[in-house]
């Protein structure tokens, strides 16, 4: 049986696509939002393969490298995008002008410093992949002039679950690990890792902590960053293992130096992660508000009680009906507990008397409803949550742009905030499209401090002007979201797409840094260019 | 009326000693068990500073910079020392041979800089100081030969809370402010930062964060590093400062850079920190073991339940009936919740659950009583942890070493790495002073993958041999930490006295990265020089 592969072009596998009224209701849905006729689509196929003509790779590695080099023009194909807007629109375009000279797999830690030897003696750039999944630029091997050639460096063979500790609750694992497979090799042991990310089918461990992933839980555990016990990483100048310690006050943290890092500083290739029972308590509930600041307030006075619920997700009006949530109008709060220990009751009970004080409206038989999480609104929204990425790429295809972005914000600046970015926002798709587009946003995690705002923008371009439209529009979106005082980015990374606002962002001499860990720990400056630390000379 | 002056030789202030029958008890009490006759103890006078003569200043700084600097010998002598037990027997002996050339009090932003500025031409070597309370070399101006002089550089002038958000529960606050002054300022608005390290009145926020230290609670919140909101820093290349954030994933965090930094990398001179409500709901209990083994198993379970107690300590046998707290024949756990939002009973009431099923025993009726968290066992142990460093200096000034280390290990290590330490300790005591001392354990903070143990020693040294014998057990202790996987310290920091076991046990690669770090923010090596960054060199 031929393995099954992954498209190269959008997400998932090659042989998944939507179904035919899927893509009927979808496209009606947004003909009808966006008020275009359903005409107005016009479809771009799904890319060949065959018909896409790379250049013959640049460079010649040595044997030990060679040997794990794949120049198979699928595996290129595969290797030179992730899954952001400019990604898929390329694609489409059978547009790869940046693939990967080769794509090198490792299967062992040597196969990584092998690569890594060479390439620093070479000027050869080297991008770690894990999944692929970046949605920031963060795989592109676009690196300017200044190397001899570029390789993109597969982790996908360190994907083992190498040791279990089931005492502390923690596990070793290779960084090249998908979601599904290291969740099944847990599962035996009663132990989950309990991250979640919408990538999370095709995404890796190594990416997750690279690029400081968001998970499943809305408070408190909000990115990967706190699973993390210890990192061994490997860069060019040798390997760098922290120590399996449950706390620490030793000096600033290696591990936090390298989370963040997405391939700049070195290349994860094992972690001990704090792990979790599995839980066997739960409780959700749906709460409706009049609106999103309304909705806010209640999340605010959640978040501040020291609950920890396991979502406190807000969706406003639009975005719950967009994702069948909802009808659009009211805002809808997501609710959920969970526990491996207890009954949540009291949890629940409280954050509902709080929510009911904020005048939040809920249905109780719904709430006594042992099934509440993947039933009713909350279970419409997570069916919508696993597809978002298929329609991202189907809707591309059609030349309509629905692109996402998140950021964080404390809560005294959170209304301001949101009008402003909303306004850029939608001002841009007019602006740049000639239609108004919509413009809808969620809160994905919560913290006591104030809320993480998640964007989702549609609008119709037009095939060939699709990555011009697209990037006015995240110009000033991004422009807003700095000005306002908000970050760049909460859980999507940095990569090549966000490094001008991630400039303006963190500290200059922070920049100067960072820059100057990486001459030590890379002193040619392979790693990914241009990611984190500006590419020289730019 | 005179301001009150801190002890330069020891802690609080000049005014505060022990009473004659508290000392008389204390020293009965360690002769009983320390096995020697209380004649035995031979105690130094309180030093004079009359006494002590210091050295005429080797440097002159300009008048921007003498304006604020103080040569007077109390000042002086004030700023040679923190609290560790070589600092509190030199002071005793009146060796101050590294007292600062001099004192330099900074009040604005704009000292800071001045300071650095001039320091930095002038090669003389800055140590920036808040409260004083290091209790690991962490301020003394021990340099080496490469400076033209040295400074401490005070930061209590910059005391003020700028601003409080009460929305998001955040509040702008100057790094030099003590702990008492910080919550009287938070007070009036029902707030409260919630960071209560035993050194708490007389430390300042600015050193909790450069220290990473280790507060209130005992799980979730262990270190002060989550409520750090942003930080403002003056470095020699200057002004670093992050933005108020609630959650990021926009590359490596700059705050996790300079938490732990301890004032080698730049001088922390505001932060945005995360508040609390002052909370209102309130549960103890106090749960008794066989041992320490069984109670950290009852307190594993509990730590890895997801119910974040704010207090979850346990006393092995011999450290209840130290403080007062047991009679020496069981472990003691001292277990609490505490909320501003909601009664604590289902929480409460599912850790006992926990502790019963792991054969831990508690008095219903104790925890019943609202005051239980400052009576019985658990208020014993409270009143005692304020007393502690009172003890801590009249038993050196009676040539008792009576020192403390803390580290954190997983649960799968924590049996052998207990026993093995201690075994470490226990012999290094005899060995050095040729009688048994007597060692204890508790936990301080708990995670889900482990504990974090905290060692207390007693032994009869003699006057003249002390420092000899505390750093040969201080030596064979730490070599057992880092042997046993351990951290080198789990809140007091690394200061000058962990160097070379912080040495082993951080990623070098991970030390030349910081090293690369700090020559770009501290190009002429002048901050904290020794501290976390190698001496060059050396």
């Amino acid at each position: 049986m031929a393995e099954r592969r992954r498209k190269f072009w959008g997400w998932g596998y090659e042989d998944e696509r939507l179904g035919d009224d899927e893509e009927r209701r979808v496209l009606e849905g947004w003909a009808d939002r966006l008020g275009v006729d359903a005409e107005a689509f016009e479809r771009l196929p799904v890319p060949d393969a065959g018909d896409i003509e790379l250049g013959a790779p640049r460079i010649d590695p040595p044997s030990r490298v060679a040997g794990i080099c794949s120049t198979d023009t699928y595996d290129r194909l595969l290797h030179t995008y992730g899954q952001s807007i400019p990604d898929l629109a390329r694609a489409f375009m059978k547009d790869f002008a940046n693939a990967p000279d080769y794509v090198a797999h490792a299967k062992t830690e040597e196969d990584v410093t092998a690569v890594l030897d060479w390439a620093t003696g070479a000027g050869v750039a080297v991008i770690p992949f894990g999944g692929g999944s970046s949605a920031t630029g963060g795989v592109e091997p676009a690196v300017g002039g200044g190397f001899n050639g570029a390789i993109s460096l597969d982790l996908g063979g360190l994907d083992k679950v190498l040791e279990i500790d089931r005492t502390s609750r923690a596990a070793r694992i290779q960084a090249g690990i998908f979601g599904p497979a290291l969740e099944a090799a847990l599962k035996p042991e009663g132990l989950t890792l309990r991250h979640f990310p919408q990538s999370f089918s095709h995404s890796t461990l190594g990416g997750w902590i690279a690029t400081r992933a968001g998970g499943h839980f809305a408070t408190l555990y909000t990115h990967v960053d706190d699973f993390v016990e210890s990192l061994r990483t490997v860069t060019p100048a040798g390997v760098m293992e922290s120590r399996r310690l449950p706390g620490s006050g030793a000096g600033p943290s290696p591990d936090r130096l390298m989370m963040g890092s997405e391939g700049a500083l070195g290349v994860i290739t094992e972690a001990w992660m704090r792990l979790q029972d599995r839980p066997t308590h739960r409780a959700a509930a749906s709460v409706y508000f009049a609106d999103i600041y309304d909705g806010a307030e209640a999340i605010r006075a959640v978040g501040q009680a020291g609950l920890y619920p396991s979502n406190l997700r807000l969706l406003d009006p639009m975005e719950a009906r967009i994702t069948d949530a909802g009808d659009g109008t009211r805002a809808l709060a997501v609710l959920a507990f969970e526990s491996a220990d207890h009954p949540v009751d009291a949890w629940m009970g409280r954050a509902l008397e709080i929510v009911a004080d904020h005048g939040g409206e809920f249905d109780p038989e719904e709430v006594a409803n042992p099934d509440a999480h993947i039933s009713g609104s909350a279970g419409a929204w997570r069916a919508a949550f696993i597809r978002m990425p298929y329609y991202r790429e189907f809707l591309t295809a059609n030349a309509v742009i629905n692109d996402t972005f998140e950021t964080a914000i404390t809560w005294d600046r959170f209304r301001a905030f949101h009008d402003d970015v909303k306004a850029a926002a939608e001002a841009a798709m007019e602006e740049a499209t000639g239609k108004s587009g919509v413009i809808t946003c969620r809160f994905t995690h919560v913290y006591p401090d104030g809320p993480a705002p998640y964007f989702t923008y549609h609008c119709l371009s037009r095939h060939g002007a699709l990555l011009e439209h697209w990037r006015y529009i995240k110009e000033r979106a991004s422009d807003a979201v700095i000005a306002g005082g908000g970050t760049i980015t909460h859980h999507h990374a940095v990569g090549r797409d966000h490094m001008p606002w991630y400039e303006r962002q963190r500290p200059s001499l922070f920049g100067e840094a960072v820059a100057a860990a990486k001459a030590k720990l890379d002193p040619a400056g392979i790693l990914n260019p241009g990611v984190i630390v500006p590419a020289p000379g730019r």
